[in-house]
């Protein structure tokens, strides 16, 4: 029997040190050996990488430490239910959930911090996060972000204790991501002062609600508000539901259950309908809408559109939080499979007496470290985006304009991360091979549980297209007034002007005449100014190309144009992509710049240069046909990518050990050590065998040694 | 409520054609409105996909209809693996197993139909498919390839009745893919005649394997034949492991149960290891190598490393069967995606009164269309291969020619269908959004189930790199004896020459002079010559470009030439998985050749371009950099592509109708009508709200009147 217990990455990473070899063979035109090699200072990276709320992440990391918040596989629906709320209530009872609330509501009043400790959680249990998330994020959120004082006072301390379970019932059967469309009534009765909840037909069951097929006792209900024959649009009220004795629902109240799922079956999903259901009129949450005992409505924001996304914006919260979530669930996939891949050995390569360890061939770096470098680019873009929220939460800067900013930010980064992590987290599980398939290395249920994060909290694909109708609004306000003819100039990609707003592209300091040579040299390439041009400038040729598009027909019926937008919009979700990579882009090459460590500014750069050639590889085509790069040097992207991958090698288990992971984090059993220590073991026994004399002779040996003599 | 009761693909399609609106707004250039529109014979298409095994695919899905072999979901690993053994044991009484047997022991010797039928499974429980698989297509059929007569007599009987359920124990902890380094040791003893099984270390032990954890009581154990101090390489030895009746493991042989996994949890995977546990010296699997009572070794091959190869070889059935089994995966995840595309609405686009149809979205059909021209490729030349497969396994043309063609061929498509399952089943799980999540809606289940498909019968990265040595070896064969002025002529990509071997590539009928014009025009990129040449071309100048870079080094030590190898092994990667890609369009290509029907042939064509311009558009910047099509036109790929996805919309409901499912395959609420009843109901609730004059009028619509008046 070997020793299987987790080590430190410390251990894991002296033991590689100790048994691989140095990077066999000359890198093309690499000069990479002959200088000393730079050293990366894990500990500076490491604070980097926790951001602007160290002491919250680091408090929240001793948190996930403990077994009793772990996932526990295999359990059944019902078990694994009734576990993640037992951990909820064990966390309300230690106040981890109090950050965001009011201080005279015995909370802190950091909402960055709260998402901070939050995010933190995903390596204990998806379920845990996601049905806290439910509990405090969304259904005490709306509460506390559409409600007044009386509401606070009234509801939110049941809330936050866990008191009172609740369910978020916003999305319905007919209605996920338009939630402007909903079909729920609420309908005021001026005779009773009362609303009258109501469900009108199949379609307009609310559903996918996280609590709601067991533990809610109320929800906070998003339906259409009407009073005196006026739909004033979708509003929130509190809502009862069940009997918090007996579990059963309150009257004119039914739902079903939603059962069982892809993943995060901690969270009791269900459905909720409600027929002619009474709630007193103090229960509409009225931060932004209230009706009158006599039935007049009001609203500090007269315009029912900008009212609609103001209540909506206040959700932003769970967008912000998936970003950060994700991306450390993709550094913990990788933490996995690279620690592993620096200790597995398959397959002899150079040397006939020991199999290569697996992160020597060249395909597996290109698998996984691209990926790592994507995910430190995430670390710092997270960072900002984070930022920008607590700016706008706190108070300290809550303008209409930040708050877009912030909404757009949000909506380009979350699709970016969450798809990243599906995709690192295959990888990571295809890199482990049959290993990577067991649930006790953990890689198939983090994914499992992190897959419908690309699509809750709003849909990437429909949150994508959010920014690009962002960018396209700011694109006209730029040009409003300019001429066809200077339209047709900068759609044709001949000008890079001001970028479009201060929260995330620069103005690029040279035009496209320059550009046009850059992408003949790598060593060009290589220049961040030049780089910032090359992304910003696709984002906007793509922008201008689409609105020039649309231009043609902006005095067509509004059938036409819907069908034209319809035609470009695989290209704007394409363009909102590149305006998020270039945000992901801008945050790595900011935090980059305050590192002066020459070795960790050397090999963190290297780090940054992947990610960027990356976004150049994969976007290339576009380089090419758009001439911004020329055939010539199109090859020598890939091919600088893999002298990247042959310098970053040895600085592998270096930046994985700067995610901070303890083995309480890991737990992954592969990633422990061992598989080195197995590796050990038959090293020993087959020396102790040869010099034995009993080693049994190899029958091809026998033959070449028959025909030597022949 | 709703009726939900699923409908029949038939009146799905019906349903949509009354409800859908037709494509808005003129396509830029098309003509394809005032054509009268073609029309798809489906089931024509239908028998076309059928392929080679029409009955025994519609015999098989009779029997996947059957609920006793749906999978369950939310059924504890216990439940699920007793529910898989018991469904096989029906399939075992009813002789569902037979057809790859003897005839002598009532099978049918129809190797390629046992497949096909096996292939239909996967729609009913991915755990059936795969742990009969175990039983029928490993280790039974470990007996039938490797063993001889008295094998067949002795132990077939019992493992085709399942009266003796086995373990196929190849893998091991610390050797996955490189099958010929095992550690498990096999000695022969002539003293008594025996071999002795034994695992020397913890990374020796069998892992991974269907059946060990729990049901098997036997095992066909793969170790190192060492007899007189000679270790003859890897064979296969049947082992008895556990008493049939009391289930308890025999003496000497040790287990463990790998628990939990990602997905396939009926089938119960497990450890075993091996303390110098005794088999008689005919339990040697003895067809290409023996060992008389006396020790001596004899073999009918020669060479050890063609041995291994060749035993290897008789499992090239688990490839060829995951090609199709996830080529039905895929196709199952499009026929629910697309179903409820079809019928599904959210938000407004062009008409204001009604919710568009998602499917009608450019994005939605970019997301889905291409996956299933990529899926109707796959199962054209999945037939292709299950032909070739059968051909050589029949007896019928087994030469050792075709034997490595086959290999080459399966271990081509494998990896490319088995990610596409992947990929498509996680697409159209988004697709579906909330409810695609949900397990009664079947994509996240599908999926999960065929995650280790992609890494297992041969990790794919490992496998196609197989495939890449067999392309570098037929270069080096067909330019043996050449000038290194030729080989230079050739690598830069300047003669299109014949193709490296018959069975796939055939001779390319025009050389590169022609092609760079093409690239020009997208009307001669149609041409079927033209986009053999260009598919064929980027093969050969990919692995012309490698055998130069290994050409520099082949004088050079073994370590350096390793390293080399190493610096290339992405790109032979990307050239095997381009030779794949390039079959799929063979087989597709001479299926469409076959199509009389006028309308078939023009729909059907448009599939074909779709897959095909979507092979040209992921690899255009290769393209662009190799100046096969100019940049003129490379964006003209993407805009043609667009075209054809408005061509094909109208045609999607017929193009998965003839896939051939049945409401009992799809089991999908999602795909089932509901969606479409459910959105009835909603019009039919509001038009009598409208009718009787009590609809709220909308706060918006006031606030515009009130504006007008002024």
């Amino acid at each position: 029997m070997v020793d299987t217990a987790p080590r430190t990455s410390e251990s894991a990473r002296a033991d590689e040190r100790a048994s691989s070899s140095p990077t066999k063979g000359a890198a093309p035109g690499a000069s990479v050996d002959t200088a000393p090699a730079p050293k990366l200072d894990v500990a500076l990276v490491e604070r980097m990488l926790r951001g602007s709320y160290p002491d919250v992440r680091l408090e929240a990391r001793e948190v996930a430490k403990d077994p009793q918040f772990h996932k526990v596989e295999g359990l059944t629906l019902d078990e694994q239910r009734e576990r993640t709320l037992e951990q909820m209530k064990v966390q309300a009872e230690r106040g981890f959930q109090l950050r965001a609330f009011p201080k005279r509501l015995g909370g802190y009043e950091d909402a960055g911090g709260n998402l901070a400790a939050f995010e933190e959680l995903v390596t204990a249990d998806p379920s845990l996060q996601i049905k806290g998330g439910v509990q405090w994020g969304l259904f005490a959120a709306a509460v506390l972000h559409l409600g007044t004082e009386k509401h606070h006072d009234k509801f939110l301390p049941d809330a936050i204790s866990l008191k009172v379970p609740g369910a978020f019932a916003m999305t319905e059967t007919g209605h996920g991501s338009d939630v402007a469309s909903i079909a729920t009534t609420a309908t005021y009765d001026p005779e009773t002062e009362e609303f009258v909840i109501h469900t009108p037909f199949r379609a307009a069951w609310k559903d996918y609600l996280g609590n709601a097929a067991k533990h809610a006792t109320a929800a906070t209900v998003f339906a259409q508000l009407i009073t005196k024959g006026v739909n004033h649009g979708v509003h929130c009220f509190y809502v009862p539901i069940r009997d918090a004795a007996t579990g059963e629902f309150l009257p004119g109240i039914g739902g079903e259950d939603d059962g069982h799922k892809g993943g995060l079956n901690g969270v009791d999903n269900g459905r909720l309908h409600f027929d002619h259901v009474r709630v007193p009129r103090e229960n509409l949450l009225n931060r932004y809408g209230d009706v009158s005992p006599d039935g007049t409505y009001s609203s500090p924001i007269d315009s029912p559109g900008r009212r609609f996304f103001t209540m909506l914006g206040t959700l932003v919260q769970g967008r912000v939080s998936l970003d950060g979530s994700t991306t450390i669930a993709s550094a913990l996939g990788l933490y996995i499979a690279l620690t592993y891949a620096s200790q597995r050995r398959q397959f002899v390569a150079g040397n006939p007496d020991e199999e290569q360890v697996i992160l020597d061939y060249q395909r597996h770096q290109r698998r996984l470290l691209p990926r790592l470098a994507q995910t430190y680019a995430q670390y710092f873009s997270h960072d900002v985006l984070l930022s920008k929220f607590d700016d706008v939460f706190s108070g300290r800067a809550d303008t209409d304009e930040n708050r877009q900013d912030l909404e757009t930010l949000a909506a380009a980064l979350k699709p970016l991360s969450t798809w990243h992590a599906l995709d690192t987290l295959q990888e990571a599980r295809e890199a482990c091979g049959g290993s990577g398939f067991l649930a006790e290395n953990r890689l198939v249920g983090l994914r499992a549980d992190l897959d419908i994060y690309v699509t809750f909290e709003g849909d990437n694909n429909v949150l994508l297209q959010l920014v690009g109708k962002r960018l396209l609004t700011d694109y006209a306000k730029r040009f409003k007034g300019a001429s066809a003819a200077d339209l047709a100039k900068f759609a044709a990609g001949q000008v890079v002007g001001k970028a479009y707003n201060e929260g995330g592209l620069r103005r690029v300091g040279q035009n496209l005449a320059d550009l046009a040579g850059v992408g003949h040299s790598i060593e060009a390439l290589k220049d961040h100014e030049t780089q910032r041009a090359l992304l910003t400038d696709r984002v906007e040729t793509m922008v201008a190309g689409i609105a020039a598009e649309l231009n043609k027909v902006r005095r067509a019926p509004a059938a036409e144009q819907a069908a034209a937008f319809n035609t470009q919009q695989n290209e704007l979700i394409e363009a909102s992509r590149a305006w998020g990579e270039l945000q992901q882009w801008e945050a790595f090459t900011a935090a980059l710049d305050t590192v002066t460590d020459a070795g960790t500014r050397e090999v963190l750069g290297w780090v940054h240069s992947l990610f960027t050639f990356g976004l150049f590889e994969k976007h290339l085509s576009w380089y090419l046909i758009h001439g911004r790069i020329t055939g010539r040097r199109g090859a020598a992207v890939t091919a600088y990518i893999n002298r990247l991958l042959e310098r970053l090698r040895p600085h592998t288990l270096d930046l994985i050990a700067a995610f901070g992971f303890a083995p309480e984090h890991v737990r992954a059993p592969i990633a422990s050590g061992a598989e080195g220590a197995r590796q050990e073991e038959a090293r020993a026994y087959y020396a102790e065998l040869r010099a034995s004399g009993q080693a049994p002779v190899e029958e091809k040996a026998l033959k070449k040694k028959a025909k030597q003599r022949g």
